[in-house]
């Protein structure tokens, strides 16, 4: 049997293109003869849909896509992914379902039993469970078809009450068909391998497992679908971080040669090839070509213009200089020299006549207090607002290039630099972004050395360093992650040996800053723990 | 029997204040000899903990607070909601839990069951449902003790496959305790009245009601707890928007005088003193007492200000008048005359010469491109700006003044008008805010009556008016509630008699603007549809 693996790059909402895509690869699966093509979960609407998931008419245009597959089809099936109508007269109104069509007909209907409903996940939102279990026959054969989560529960974190699997694997399948919509984090990748080789071994079955690929806003798939013999070993496994397409032959009891793993399990190169297709992603399908963004001299927005660099071209990035009185000589030289390297035309604008004319007419409300954070903000608003400026005249959409050790501490000014439409780097760890310049200098050196050399800086204020403020950005991290992505009480921490009085300010400083985070772009995703939905934490509030 | 209602205020996340509460309102019940105190939903924790809940600190610290209760519990018997460790083997680590403490022990914990996944609410990210009923045993009374949306399946929507109180009626039980978080929402208030009666009505049974009341950050709470007959009467209901207290004197079989309404069911005075308890928990949960806004001559902000200086004082609010070249006279006149009527000092500062300094630098890019959208959102940021520097300055607290309707249609500019902690009008369409505006006015004028009078404009170009580029408010609002708060599609809503053209241009601006709503302060909600948490649609991605 020919199992065509249809690993797609879906956009949330456009149904239309969603439904080409499907049936242009299940037109390919035909030609080459496959008995069965699979797409991933929600393939038809896009994953995550969210509340468009609460109109009807949302519903309605997925249920029409459907009824055009079915008119598609031929003896070749096919498995999507579509929210559909629970038909109970109770709970909510709809199954997160994979839906089996063959020959102008809907041959079943397998709906996701264990709905995920934490960090980024609120299935739960939407979805009722599935509480009633049935084999796919396909071609004589029995499948267990499962959802995404359905398969995650061999996980060590006994999240549910039930199991679908112990439900299907009573009905006596051939073969387990998982259909999912699982997305990146940098750790996720290895972790996810291995728990579909755990499940296949538990139930002595082949297992098939289509995922999507491409972002939608924040969140990034992947890819990496697979194909597992019953020993769980790796058969066959798809591109990563782009579209796919493959056939598996898979009789019952045939013996296969593993494949070799056909990524570099390596955090950088991952964080590396999910941020370009996060960038990518949002301006194909926003429908911009063009980013704008501060270029400070600094390393975290030299990396984010590398970035949209390699994604939309040295015509398509502008980077702008922003200096002002306290800008050191090195910022502007060193931006300068990245441009040139890269090959971008940039643009420079002093911003001091502009943020004397802001103090100038501050003065008789500011009369004559000590110069603070006010005057800094400033600065960093008068440079929002130019960048807001010509993103507005030009399209350039701006990139924000605030990272994660900043965007945990409040080490920035809303309405200044953490303006942007998306944030490239807000997920990245400072200590992270290193290895990433030094991951894009592998080879030549594109992000001039005095850039990773230099000490960090706002320079908001003469001599200002950000170890003025701040730790070491290896110790600063460290606690960070303790804190947001373990979980870890200031108690626990210092007792993991570091210094109290740190620990304490460092997560205070965590703490009291969640209103600016709330107010931040959307951030791409590539760890466990992002800021935004997936982190929600009160603003008015005592946290610890 | 004597029970005390306890409808308090609580804090999310400061348990040490939460548990002061608590005991002190206990040693109140229990100097009033009464038999039962009963607090809210989660008051130990304060509603909604969010991902607090993910902390493992933060539940021990909700269980020490628990076993602090236990110590100074006697005679009287105590029933507060507290998350509460599952110790079942799967599922979710946690319950929200009614907990029972009598006599130095816990006599029983009683578990929600039917977990509010929609909207706001995302129990399910937290918690398990309860599988197992018992009752509640109290001085040799049977009480079926439950927890907040335990009771609204009752509710024609039948959201849930179970319900609690199907069990909990089959085992005999005197009197229903309700201990709840529900939020107000304008047209909430009469219809959890109703539902509760029912509730009564449909088992044959006496109800305690207990809410919480006061706002953290977004969500507001309107208390209004009753105690309802089994004859669905309303005996005793508390105050609606405060902290109240109350014993009901109840035996079994007593027959009660129902009591008068004791609010007012009009929807602009429910408003008017949810936004007011709103604003006066933002500040005072926070630590803050002083607010800062920018007041154009509108009335919006005029609005927002009268909001303001009633709940912090005339002293603690600070105006500050913006004009530009665009503006006009009776834009600073009337403002003028606003603050002279509320007694309040206000600042005002020129904006021309900083914009014109930002126009200078942006020269040489924009070169001799038209004026357009880009010129004015500089005016926009440049108040937005200096408001901020303000803020910084002096710790007054920014308050956004965009009212829903702009938010809809993105008619505002990010970093510009829509800065600001707190948006106090954000769930409030422009047709509510005249109306809010006539209630302020209702003995005296207080906004100048040319303020209400006068064309809406964001004066951003020379006569700019709000109606070049949107329909009439009282027109865009019904649109708008159709498909925001009715969730009906473009089609539904021409098909009740809206013009074709102008209903797909409005709805796809709001499709368009998701992107700057993402990045909006909290916004006080008071609708059952407020944007923020409650409507996640996508940025990226197709919505029409």
């Amino acid at each position: 049997m020919k199992i065509a693996l249809c690993q797609l790059n879906y956009k949330v909402g456009d149904i239309d293109a969603n439904f080409k895509k499907i049936s242009d690869f299940y037109s390919k699966a035909v030609s080459e003869n496959a008995d069965l093509a699979v797409f991933s979960e929600l393939s038809i609407c896009g994953y995550p849909p969210q509340d468009l998931l609460d109109y009807d008419f949302f519903i309605n245009k997925c249920k029409n896509a459907i009824d055009k597959l079915v008119e598609i089809s031929g003896k070749t099936s096919m498995i999507v992914g579509c929210p559909m109508p629970s038909r109970l007269n109770s709970g909510k109104k709809l199954y997160n379902s994979a839906v089996l069509i063959q020959n102008n007909k809907i041959m079943g209907v397998f709906n996701k039993t264990l709905l995920p409903t934490y960090n980024i996940f609120d299935e739960y939102r939407y979805f009722e469970p599935c509480e009633k279990y049935s084999i796919a026959e396909i071609n004589g054969h029995k499948f267990a078809i499962t959802v995404c989560e359905d398969l995650w529960d061999i996980n060590t974190s006994k999240l549910y009450r039930t199991s679908p699997m112990e439900h299907l694997s009573k009905l006596d399948p051939e073969l387990i068909i998982n259909i999912s919509g699982s997305p990146f984090s940098y750790n996720h990748v290895e972790e996810r391998t291995e728990l579909m080789k755990k499940n296949a071994l538990k139930y002595n079955l082949p297992l098939i497992y289509v995922n999507q690929t491409g972002a939608n806003t924040d969140i990034i798939f992947d890819g990496g679908s697979m194909f597992i013999d019953s020993k769980g070993n790796v058969i066959s496994q798809l591109e990563y971080f782009k579209e796919d397409f493959k056939i598996i032959e898979w009789e019952k009891n045939k013996k296969y040669l593993p494949a070799h793993k056909n990524y570099k399990n390596d955090d950088i190169i991952l964080i590396y090839e999910a941020l370009k297709l996060g960038i990518k992603d949002f301006f194909e399908k926003s429908g911009f070509s063009k980013a704008i963004l501060g270029l400070s001299g600094g390393i975290d927005s030299a990396l984010v213009t590398v970035l949209a660099k390699e994604v939309l071209g040295s015509a398509n990035v502008l980077p702008v200089l922003l200096p002002s009185v306290f800008s050191s000589a090195h910022s502007i030289d060193d931006s300068i020299k990245l441009c040139k390297n890269l090959n971008i035309k940039y643009e420079l604008i002093e911003i001091s006549s502009i943020v004397d004319s802001f103090e100038k007419q501050l003065k008789p409300v500011f009369k004559n207090s000590l110069r603070n954070v006010a005057e800094e903000n400033i600065q960093s608003r008068v440079r929002g607002t130019l960048l807001m400026a010509i993103s507005n005249k030009t399209g350039h959409i701006l990139l924000n290039t605030t990272n994660k050790s900043e965007a945990a501490v409040g080490y920035g000014t809303l309405y200044g630099d953490m303006c942007g439409a998306i944030s490239v780097l807000g997920d990245v760890y400072k200590t992270q972004i290193y290895k990433l310049a030094k991951y894009i200098n592998r080879n030549v050196e594109i992000i001039p050395q005095n850039i990773i050399d230099k000490a960090p800086s706002a320079e908001l204020r003469p001599n200002q360093k950000d170890s003025d403020t701040l730790p070491d950005y290896k110790l600063l991290d460290e606690i960070l992650y303790l804190y947001i992505e373990k979980l870890l009480s200031i108690e626990d921490i210092i007792t993991k040996g570091f210094d109290e009085k740190l620990v304490k300010k460092i997560i205070k400083m965590v703490d009291v800053n969640e209103f600016k985070r709330f107010q931040v772009p959307p951030i791409l995703r590539v760890s466990d723990k992002a800021f935004g939905i997936g982190r929600q934490m009160p603003i008015v509030g005592k946290i610890n």
